[in-house]
């Protein structure tokens, strides 16, 4: 399998994480977003949403969506739940995570990291609707040690990728005591810290 | 089953409409989200989010992300391919649908429906992803009758939601002639026409 990703995304390191803890073999090509690689008509006629990361598999047909890629990697794995109700509510985590957490954190990060601007600046939309997942987070976790039933799956993996990285988007993970214990333990747990 | 809805989004309507083919039964609380009904403290209580569309199942547990709901309603249904990387591909269309359509097209078309705001007047970046997005699926859609596979599956719940509404915020399908046939061909699969 070829992964084509960008080592700054936290949606392409899900899929690197996934492989490693579940040792399937890959070859990682860098493709640097910043630089327009994903824009290429090279990349465009592999995933024409322009978007990393994609993955080739060995019979050479192409997926991309991190959350859609993990699954696909993790099935039959220990981390989606057997319990049809715990997987249930692992999707819920997973679609959430794409449409509400997201567009917030992650943005905050981009513009903050690597579009220099000050947190200062930022959209009060962005920071406001990012401190609510984040919330919503520390919420979820309350008597958890994971998202989903006892042990960790794809819902923690979606979750955690950007939300170690909050801070650089001006996150104060500090209010969330409940959410910064999670991401240790989910950095533990797919031996990422 | 209790479905938590409002009749004017199509991310709850995803959820009637698969149970509806699938012959579950359930009865349908209207949930008027113009009047704030989804943000009232016992609507909260149920789902945190504040989101609609939520199902209470039969044993009482919860389970909210329309995504996920009819996900979970669908298992072992030929709604979802049996073929691993069929059912790869619709979860990358759902994954797709909440992060690259549904911010576009179905908030041009709330905004132009629901909030009275001229198309004319619509932000920039809601029309030109929105349109995107729209081409993206006609290109999809090239030669084939239903996203994935042979037969109409989640992904098409999912994309036609709001493709067919698409309209009502100003987007004309009559520049995507592959879409505007799938959307009646859909319908008519899932009985909505």
């Amino acid at each position: 399998m070829r992964i084509y990703g960008d080592s700054i995304s936290g949606n392409c390191l899900k899929v690197k994480w996934v492989a490693d803890v579940l040792g399937v073999p890959y070859a990682w090509i860098e493709v640097d977003i910043l630089k327009g690689e994903s824009r290429t008509p090279r990349f465009l006629a592999m995933n024409p949403a322009g978007q990393v990361p994609v993955v080739v598999l060995d019979d050479g047909r192409v997926l991309s969506q991190s959350n859609a890629i993990i699954l696909h990697l993790a099935e039959g794995s220990a981390l989606i739940p057997r319990d049809a109700y715990e997987r249930a509510r692992m999707f819920e985590w997973m679609f959430w995570e794409q449409y509400s957490h997201e567009p917030y954190v992650a943005v905050a990060r981009f513009q903050v990291r690597y579009m220099g601007k000050p947190v200062s600046e930022l959209e009060t939309r962005l920071v406001e609707r990012g401190n609510a997942a984040l919330q919503r987070l520390e919420d979820g976790l309350l008597g958890s040690a994971y998202l989903v039933g006892a042990a960790p799956s794809l819902a923690d993996v979606a979750l955690v990728a950007y939300t170690r990285l909050a801070p650089e988007g001006g996150f104060d993970l500090g209010r969330y005591p409940n959410v910064q214990a999670w991401v240790k333990r989910v950095e533990a747990a797919l031996k990422i810290a």
